[in-house]
């Protein structure tokens, strides 16, 4: 009987080809030599071009580091960070790419942790990055990268990336990397993650992870051959959400960008048509609030993530033709894992009712197959809006683990879900909210107190420009929160409170509300709480 | 020294789903349960609809049908046959879709062959199809599908779509299929192609070829939420190019066709507002010659394949707000396999010299990862533009092979590579470009003579509505080429015999050129040049 099931098939070369982003590279340098891959101030790249200085750092890597080694870049978003993407990976070694605002002990931590082999670093921290270096017992080698664009001044004592890059030699056939790879669950990144305690987690991502959620974020995003895509978001964070791959994928344009700077988006704007940008609200609001800020000759999109868009920042983007997309992912899900999609009625509902829509984090990308909230034993919570769990994903655009942290990826995989550490509920739609951060999440009296919710009410109020809730040691009833509010014009505290009375339950109303003149926020956006409750001690 | 290497990864639940594209019904239908999935007529169903009719159906199926068994459907575009495309495999079941128009003997082989346990048919050619089915050792069950929206009367004596339906029961969580498979390399569909010699081959496409092609496709034609994805070609087709599944990944409407003629097309373009259609170039040829024709609201794509658009159809396209996307592929490649990318540059062209470049078969899609040209040794020729070989492909949009038939499988994958059969050539840029079939070249004198070469220039000619060559028997040259054209208007053959001159080496130059009001086509659009050749002899 059984001869007469299909049950599964064989896999040929000819059609069994593992899945790896560096393909996106291959197909878009042959099919579109001549359009501009990477543009950096005045320096201009073709994909052909993009390509040979690919080839070229990987024939230079080649010569000393092994398949399946790490190698570090500390550097902004200039285009030999984007190059190391693809070398990396083509000699068969794992990239790890790196915040250059980390502190030294964090630099020798990782390279340690990493065992990186060689360590790229620009020229502005490549002070910290080699005495960190130095400090190891088997130390990285360390290659400056001089940005001769936007840079610093050379340090003039370390060896140079051209330097570094002269050895290569020329290219032949012989020395040609093949962009295909014998194994598509080999690992591609190494991206660490800053936990709340403890130290930094190596987050490992696949070429398989990579390559589908390179697909997944342009198709949601809707690059194409035309599209202009602007490195706002750091490409050390999530690889930049892997768009370093899906921005290749559709053979678009990437402008890079050393800092996020107001003037420098706006000249991207102008001189690039820029299509495309992520990042978070703030720079939303940077790019709303800018004195030259006008309506784009054509549309463009935002997709943003870290916290959910308010009303005013949704209208002022609309206002200059940019769609915000609003995604919501982790390290641990090669960035965005859902995405709040649209409804088509949506588009009748007033900017504050669309605002409440888009606060949500939506439902998971085509990547992604399910994402859920489940109670502390792990037993899903209905989809009802109110039971609030820890949100739970799975699906391929979740991280293969931790490196060698064996404990911490069984942890964070318990029952076949990635857990987020993120306290949401699920409504009967679908699409998961988040209410709170696990850690961040204010009991008082016994009750959960959802920060996000209180500042969803402050943001609602016309002079609130930026808003924080925390929560504080309270001996009655354990904790109590309290607002920390940036104005936007006159505002009258006593109105906010007022506000936050007619909105919430008494006892969600916060103790205390402090003007300050700007939030503390990490590097990727993040409003940084635990600097917010020093304030307070 | 390997523990400080990072090889490979493992998969966990949490981060490796196999590749499937019935995925992406459950992630359109929870996500935007009240979008429209499915516009045939008067019938409208929504994405939620839609899934509990799939759900359904493989709850009937169920019953009888075991995982690996095979089902096959023989029917127009109707809603039905989408539906099969994710109940059949939702069981673990293969789909094998079937043309209507095949001979009885044909379903009869096919039925035998893949081993049918139950089969589907349309009203129209339900008689055939029992008899066919009945005619074998252990016949399959034979069920109605009765068309009240545009098909004829039912038999009245088969059992029907409705009653086989009613067996499945309410839906409960219980009887609720997972649209997650075990295994990404589980076949999906069978779908039977007619080689030129020799019995129909059953091609076989998985799970993971199926997920890949659609994501490659759509990303190609730029389909999302808002399109409307008119089902002008088969979806007994390939699985209509993996669009049955593509259009649902990114929650289009599809909007179903029973047979593909001028007024249907219009009605839907001006009530459904199409964006996009797949499509021989006589279907173009049928919307641009419509009385009705006028330009669009807007914009829209035609994914045309089979014969490159000559200038007369790019240019009416354009005139109505359509563009043509030219695409090439065969049944063992799920259809499209490359693209004709359109370069930059080429917007400044005229449309003549257009048309030349959107003539060439193109480059490899995102699913497959090569194209070649290769000699009969296996080769590689380069790609010169001139050394003429056979076309072959690699990746993940391949097929995994012919169905219980190793010789005829071995001998397609030779060498690691798909053969298609088609000779053609690879130009500098990577292009590849059809000049004939490898069964349809005709030789002269020892010269390879292209048909498409010219039947090109045949078709350049503006009172030329449609061409084609073939060769005929010649006792000095083996072979020589006639021509045979359908005029546009006053056509005079001598000038006509003059331009070929002007064009075309004099051995080129075929011996005779014959008016023909019509050029016999099969399904898919492909020129009949058997049926040619026997009007010759």
């Amino acid at each position: 009987m059984t001869t007469s099931h299909i049950i599964s098939t064989t896999a040929s070369p000819a059609s069994h080809e593992p899945l790896t982003p560096l393909a996106f590279l291959e197909r878009s340098a042959t099919t579109f030599p001549e359009r501009e891959a990477v543009v950096y101030g005045s320096r201009r790249s073709t994909y052909a071009d993009f390509e040979a200085e690919v080839q070229q750092l990987a024939r230079a890597l080649a010569k000393t580091v092994e398949p399946g080694q790490v190698v570090s870049f500390v550097a902004p978003n200039t285009p030999e960070m984007l190059v190391a993407h693809y070398a990396v990976p083509l000699i068969g070694a794992v990239l790890n790419p790196l915040n250059p605002r980390l502190a030294g002990r964090e630099f020798s931590y990782i390279f340690e942790h990493a065992r990186s082999q060689i360590v790229f670093v620009d020229s502005e921290v490549a002070g910290v990055v080699a005495d960190a270096a130095a400090s190891l017992e088997s130390p990285p080698a360390v290659i400056e990268l001089i940005d001769k664009e936007f840079g610093v001044a050379p340090t003039e004592t370390l060896p140079t990336y051209t330097d570094f890059l002269a050895a290569a030699g020329e290219q032949t056939t012989e020395n040609t990397f093949s962009y295909s790879v014998a194994d598509e669950l080999a690992a591609i990144t190494l991206n660490y993650t800053s936990g709340t305690t403890g130290p930094p987690k190596g987050v490992l991502y696949t070429h398989r992870g990579a390559y589908l959620s390179a697909l997944g974020n342009t198709q949601h995003y809707r690059l194409d051959g035309a599209s202009k895509y602007l490195w706002t978001l750091p490409m050390f964070h999530c690889n930049g959400w892997t768009m370093t791959w899906g921005a290749t994928a559709t053979a678009s344009t990437h402008i890079c960008l050393r800092a996020v700077r107001q003037d420098a988006i706006w000249d991207a704007f102008e001189q690039e048509g820029v299509t495309h940008l992520c990042g978070a609200p703030i720079v939303a609001a940077s790019i709303i609030e800018a004195e030259r800020a006008h309506t784009l000759d054509s549309p463009a999109r935002l997709i943003t993530a870290a916290s959910a868009p308010p009303p005013s920042v949704i209208e002022g983007l609309e206002n200059l033709g940019i769609t915000p997309v609003h995604v919501y992912g982790l390290t641990e899900t090669y960035g965005p894992a859902t995405i709040n999609e649209p409804q088509d009625h949506w588009a009748q509902l007033s900017v504050t009712q669309r605002a409440r829509q888009l606060a949500r984090q939506g439902v998971p990308m085509l990547q992604n197959s399910q994402v859920a909230v489940v109670d502390p034993d792990g037993n899903q919570l209905p989809a009802d809006g109110v039971s609030q769990g820890e949100v739970v994903i799975r699906g391929n655009g979740v991280m293969a683990g931790y490196y060698q942290n064996e404990a911490a990826t069984d942890e964070a995989f318990a029952g076949g879900w990635f857990h987020t550490g993120d306290i949401g509920v699920q409504h009967p739609d679908g699409y998961i909210q988040l209410m709170d951060r696990l850690k961040d999440i204010i009991i008082s009296g016994g009750e959960n107190i959802s920060s996000i919710e209180i500042e969803g009410i402050l943001h609602s109020h016309p002079a609130v420009a930026d808003a924080a809730v925390i929560g504080i040691a309270d001996e009655r009833w354990g904790e109590r929160p309290v607002a920390y509010v940036v104005a936007n014009g006159d505002l009258d505290l006593e109105q906010l409170r007022e506000l936050c009375r007619s909105e919430l339950a008494g006892f969600k109303v916060p103790d205390a509300f402090y003007l300050i003149e700007e939030l503390p926020r990490s590097s990727t956006g993040k409003i940084r709480k635990t600097t917010l409750r020093q304030l307070d001690s």
